[in-house]
């Protein structure tokens, strides 16, 4: 290329790197099914309208989006859950509920590109939909942990706070703090746990509260775990269900991954009740996912009054994470076995034979050019596949091949017929 | 919704669907990794420039193209060919030849919708980088073969046409047919496929050629098979390589799928040797298929000179045949086990076995509402799940559960510990 025709914040998947996206997403995608969830896709161009309704014309910063040939206003898909909403729309009076689905859309965004945040992006969206509670809010939660337990992370890696939107909505209307302020107020909340203590109280006094009102979100902050939560003297549905979650977590033995932590809120509104984000327990990168409930979005989209939680997970931050820690296996090339033929008189037995062991899933290469047979095993050695089989006329003639084994360097005799 | 969003030309890949595509993604990647492919992708932005250097500014009306916030004239990737060739001029120097492989991108075109033809669509590309000769040109189309038998199709449902690009130029050239000329021509000679006989020669009668002329272009329609090719009195590479591929493909025994058709010539201008094309046998489709060798186009892009071949195979169009003859497999959500609690104090036992069984890659559901037994047992054989598995206080005080076959119905008892 005379001069590099890429794509800022796009990323090329070179077979190794494939291979690593490839890691995630067959983890990803095998936990869901698991679970019994049922995967299901949408277009990656969608309209700008389908955005706008949820996030109003800001969004439209942060997303590609053009007029079409055609003089339609689209958009490359920033997340998928737009998607999912005028999905079930169509068909939510046909199928069984709980509706349990799961995707792993592409997505593009036109954000800046930084550590952790690309323009191109695979995101693993799992939802429960037409189901109240906290069994399914455990369930989702429960499907993020056993995936990054499936890429080998641990308990000593990752880390999933847990909050309730409903909890963090009616303490601060009891404690007099109007709702108005929900949005700044939230933010402050949210960046608690990423800056110093005493930064808070400075981004508190800005909101303008009385000092009975700031105390009482101070006093919010230090609640830091779900026992603190027990002994709050008021009683709330949010605190109420926040209890009954973290039970539903002991039982089903994963209060080692899990804990409460006020400062997550999730700064989109549509969040209802449960709220939560998995973040590696060092905190140096962004939250490897984020979710929670969101009963009434679906009926903001398109009338229907389902209930539903879900999350996302991108494949950047998590990649960084199993990178760093050195957990992607190392990209192989897997051959079964490499054919090698003595002479080109065995060009016909050798394809036909090729073509049988591949049928049968296994993978088999051979020299494309007639090489002598040194040259062909060293090919052989070189990616390495597990075993050679030599095409010679004497053994042939006894309906037989020799079958090497490159790690042990055992040679059998295997009868031809045995191949097809 | 309150009104449809969808955008015109693109699906909704709800979970029946997407296990359609799933089930023709599965075969392509599974055979293309039996011969050794190695799997690659590349962004869906690319930018415009890149599919301007192969094909002109003609290309521009037929893709999705815009500029974006930062000034950068991108488009919607119509195809992965130029992307391939970018992705491998950087790495070329340092990967042993010949490369194979394969991908299988989210394609998106602006052209009209219609059957056979989607705005999005996904195409599995398989490639040959740096190797000459007819052997890769067979494997090639023997990929291409082995995974449409993978989904279930025979040499009654689908025929590999080919041709040789050389061939056509060097015998158009020798019957003093000169180049220039050579894109009107082969239009008429591609059209000659799909028109009643008696209207080609007044087509190829409008093209201004000599009578003697017209009559080299009609024997050379005449040509219908590999031995007319063979008795051909000319000589010419291109003759020499068809014959070689033919001998090859009666080697590997595909000699029923596949049949010598000159009027194959593959319309885009970069093929330089094999050509072919796959139609199912009624021909009332598109090609399901297209592809062949295309030494220069590698150096165009990136002054590399690596000989290849390759083929692109869409989803739309191999999607309808498979939808047409039935023989996509029915849809069915697939649940191993069912897991129903006579009342919420087996629940934490049953929430840990679902997750021991989970890991093992079994699919596990159960209801997340508390249920009478009947109608937990109800949603099992609804599913259906294979099994069921009952957490009774009495058994489980044994340390057992009952296990229930719902295709036989038989019972039995499991004990607790082996199903962590």
């Amino acid at each position: 290329m005379k001069f590099d025709l890429s794509v800022r914040g796009m990323r090329d998947y070179y077979p190794d790197i494939f291979s690593q996206l490839n890691y995630i997403i067959r983890a990803w995608k095998e936990t869901a099914l698991a679970y019994g969830f049922e995967e299901f896709d949408g277009p990656v161009l969608e309209t700008l309208e389908l955005y706008k309704i949820k996030s109003g014309e800001e969004i439209v910063n942060q997303l590609y989006n053009f007029t079409d040939k055609g003089g339609r206003e689209l958009a490359l898909r920033p997340e998928l859950t737009p998607t999912l909403a005028r999905m079930v729309s169509k068909v939510q009076n046909q199928v069984s509920k709980p509706m349990k689905w799961f995707s792993i859309p592409r997505c593009m965004r036109y954000e800046k590109p930084q550590k952790g945040r690309l323009r191109e992006f695979f995101q693993f969206n799992v939802d429960i939909l037409g189901e109240e509670g906290e069994m399914a809010d455990l369930e989702i939660i429960s499907v993020a942990i056993d995936c990054l337990l499936k890429l080998g992370l641990s308990k000593a890696d990752f880390v999933v706070k847990i909050n309730n939107r409903d909890f963090a909505a009616e303490y601060f209307i009891e404690n007099g703090i109007i709702k108005g302020n929900t949005h700044a107020l939230y933010k402050v909340i949210d960046n608690a746990r990423k800056v110093k203590k005493e930064l808070t109280r400075p981004a508190i006094n800005e909101l303008g509260f009385s000092v009975k009102q700031e105390d009482a979100i101070e006093n919010y902050l230090s609640l830091s775990n779900s026992s603190d939560l027990a002994k709050l003297s008021i009683s709330n549905t949010g605190k109420e269900s926040l209890l009954d979650l973290f039970s539903l977590i002991n039982n089903a033995g994963l209060q080692d991954y899990c804990e409460f932590d006020p400062t997550i809120v999730r700064g989109l509104d549509y969040y209802t009740g449960t709220v939560f984000e998995i973040f590696d327990r060092s905190e140096k990168m962004r939250a490897i996912c984020g979710g929670g409930r969101y009963n009434n979005l679906l009926k903001e989209f398109s009338g229907v009054d389902l209930p539903a939680c879900g999350f996302g997970m991108g494949d950047v931050v998590l990649g960084e994470i199993l990178s760093d820690k050195g957990m992607f296996p190392v990209y192989q090339k897997q051959v079964d076995y490499f054919l090698v033929r003595v002479t080109d008189n065995e060009l016909e037995l050798m394809l036909r034979i090729a073509r049988s062991l591949r049928s049968r899933g296994l993978t088999v290469e051979y020299t494309y050019k007639s090489l002598p047979v040194k040259k062909q095993m060293s090919k052989a050695s070189k990616i390495p596949a597990k075993k050679v089989l030599i095409f010679g006329a004497d053994e042939i003639a006894r309906g037989k091949l020799v079958e090497k084994d490159l790690s042990t360097g055992e040679e059998i005799e295997v009868p031809v017929d045995s191949l097809f």
